[in-house]
């Protein structure tokens, strides 16, 4: 553990994060498992000083001014810590990654190839105020075998620092190597930009947090980081479309839970549907308030229906608003929808409403998100949802992975090769 | 076409191809072919220019003194531009990655999911010396629906230059977007520096160059870079080994090609084996002259056996020396081998020679390179091999692709989500 009282630097941690990670690469799934178990009971056992801890961090949020959503996401109690434990034994129940064949063929020359999965060795996690982060990446990274350092924001210092030592100590005592689960915290920018440079000892970073964090980490970083970009996600509804669905998927997806990266942002549709679903997408959205950014076209539609309209402006396209906003945009066809997502999306999750295999097809084809819907709402991209059970974060970027980012994602692979004297000729 | 004489920044190179990759994305196999046929067809066609232009850099590479060997790789004839043209042709017969379904499933409520490959977007490729890059390189790039930037090296300046031309040139008469293939050149580190720093444009960077271009790029690169690290490859000859097997695997998996990154630099050997085989393997690398660089416990068994011996230092280890030169250490065990690889190795081809299971088992859970070889030369890294095809590169990290870089490494994936009116409750 390196509390802030240690001495040991960033780069210690790393290094002995490397060497837990060889040692956890070869320990079974039967052990993991007992860890986690292990883990999720420390933490109810131990809960009077994880909530001592947390106290701390709440005097200090409060002297501090922080907002009171942030003191709510700071805050823990025993149902929480229950419900972080729950978190834990769930991952218990999904399958181990590590040893997956994912593919194994004989060659022309008898050689037996197969790609295999193995932990990718220490993933660090970067991350802001909720404590239970803490937990629910070190579960992940576990149980794929990977060694993690932590760090998490200085306003959850105290409940980190204990949730993490509570985890490392119980992980131990079921089994796991000494350094399996590591926390650093309390050394501002230079620590953050000390972790992003271990190239040679940690593997993979994932941030999760705000734009700030990923513009520190974009800087300096040389350790592979997997970014999420801010989730602008769309849903086109074409002339061809059920407009019964349209409205529900439409209401869905903004409306769900606003504060979600795969909330819809942006709200396109086809010229010739305009008439008839946009006055009743207005009405539907009233019962939330949700305020309509809406170009020219759509204005007049959906004015008059009982929830604020205001003129779109062009930053409106491009933006995450996280709130009950919701852009609306007349397009002439799936096309410029098309154009439309590609120029103004960030390729997290854009849903179409139709009945015509053709402009499904088109839509299909010509939008390159993450996450693409037919007749279905944007809200559904999820690790648990999509089957993958628990869940690191949603990557956008092309490279690694995409989408939800679960157990599997945490590893790579590598070709195993067995022959019998095979030489190259 | 991004010449030195013409005035388009890096920066509008990377726009244009962003561009090109988006409609590349939907351009189907057939006529992704064709376009291939044609770039194979044109190199033959317009050899007189590409081989005016590469006499030129032949020129200016013999007035600034340029080895013989790089030379040697500069230089093009009627019988090379033939070779680089069946290989765009060898590219032709692979099955397009783009669209497989990587996995598909039905969710409990109804949702219909499939995992579908799609293109990176844009791939640029820098390069050092050989000219053949930029005709390999943009050749599994438009196979696999990416837009490609090239940068080679100012020493093949004009023959990359018109090589790029004359395939951007046959792919767009076959149909594919403009800009599906561009070059830059001739601007020095800064233009490599803007160059990697397109994230907005580019979605990966391959280097195929030496350490010198890999840390360059270390520094300043904001676009995901797959780095090759250098080969230090290792074959272990365990106690149980087959001897008879064991001298053939060493002899080739050093000797076959030693200039390759899957030639092996180090050979271990048991304790228990090592009176017995030392002695046979040095005899057998007398043919080559192999140089043996010898701890204490191997010198005396492999001195007077017709071959050089030297004494190894602790930084021969470490070394990819991509000559006829082979460290030789004897190890207790192959738990010592699998500790000696972790240490010294660079995680791309380590073997072993074993007939015991439980040696075989430890080695292979214990070593993670990119590949590991049961009984059987390290010479078999190689995209060719594994029946992938072409290759742009060897990856040794562990982000989305180890190994091999061939077209379905060139890919990214998306969800595809089907549904019929679902919301999220």
């Amino acid at each position: 553990m390196a509390t802030p009282t240690e001495v040991r630097t960033v780069t210690d941690v790393a290094r002995q994060a490397r060497a837990a990670g060889r040692r956890l690469a070869a320990v079974d799934t039967r052990t993991k498992d007992a860890a986690l178990h292990a883990i999720a009971d420390a933490l109810q056992a131990r809960a009077p000083e994880i909530l001592e801890a947390n106290r701390r961090d709440l005097d200090n949020g409060r002297e501090s001014g922080l907002s009171s959503a942030l003191m709510d996401r700071l805050a823990l109690d025993d149902a929480r810590l229950a419900k972080i434990a729950d978190a834990v034994r769930d991952v218990i129940a999904l399958r181990d990654p590590v040893g997956e064949t994912i593919e194994g063929y004989r060659l022309p020359n008898g050689l037996d190839v197969a790609r295999q999965r193995i932990p990718l060795g220490v993933v660090a996690v970067v991350y802001e105020a909720r404590p239970n982060v803490t937990i629910d990446a070190a579960a992940l990274a576990i149980k794929s075998g990977n060694a993690i350092v932590l760090r998490g924001s200085s306003s959850a210092l105290h409940s980190n620092a204990v949730l993490a030592q509570v985890a490392a100590e119980a992980a131990e005592s079921a089994g796991l190597p000494e350094h399996s689960i590591q926390i650093v915290g309390g050394g501002g920018r230079e620590e953050l930009a000390e972790l992003a440079t271990q190239d040679r000892y940690i593997d993979l970073i994932v941030p999760r947090g705000g734009e700030g964090l990923k513009a520190a980490l974009k800087g300096v970083a040389t350790v592979p980081v997997i970014f999420a970009a801010a989730g602008v996600g769309h849903v086109y509804v074409d002339a061809s479309a059920d407009l019964d669905q349209a409205v529900e998927i439409a209401q869905n997806s903004k409306v769900q839970r606003p504060s979600a990266c795969n909330a819809a942002e942006t709200l396109l549709v086809h010229r010739d549907a305009a008439a008839a679903f946009l006055p009743r997408i207005a009405r539907r959205l009233a019962d939330d308030q949700v305020e309509l950014r809406a170009d020219e076209a759509a204005r007049p539609l959906v004015e008059g229906q009982g929830t604020p309209v205001v003129a779109a402006t062009e930053q409106d396209w491009d933006t995450e608003h996280l709130a009950l906003i919701l852009g609306v945009r007349v397009v002439d066809d799936v096309h410029a929808a098309i154009d439309h997502i590609e120029t103004h999306g960030s390729g997290h999750s854009d849903a179409i409403v139709a009945r015509d295999a053709g402009a499904i097809r088109a839509f299909e084809r010509g939008v390159g998100s993450a996450a693409v819907y037919v007749n279905a709402s944007t809200r559904f991209t999820d690790g648990g949802e999509f089957g993958m059970g628990a869940e690191i974060g949603i990557s956008t970027q092309k490279l690694h992975a995409r989408g939800p980012i679960g157990l599997r994602e945490l590893t790579t692979y590598r070709y195993l090769v067995r022959g019998d004297g095979h030489v190259r000729s």
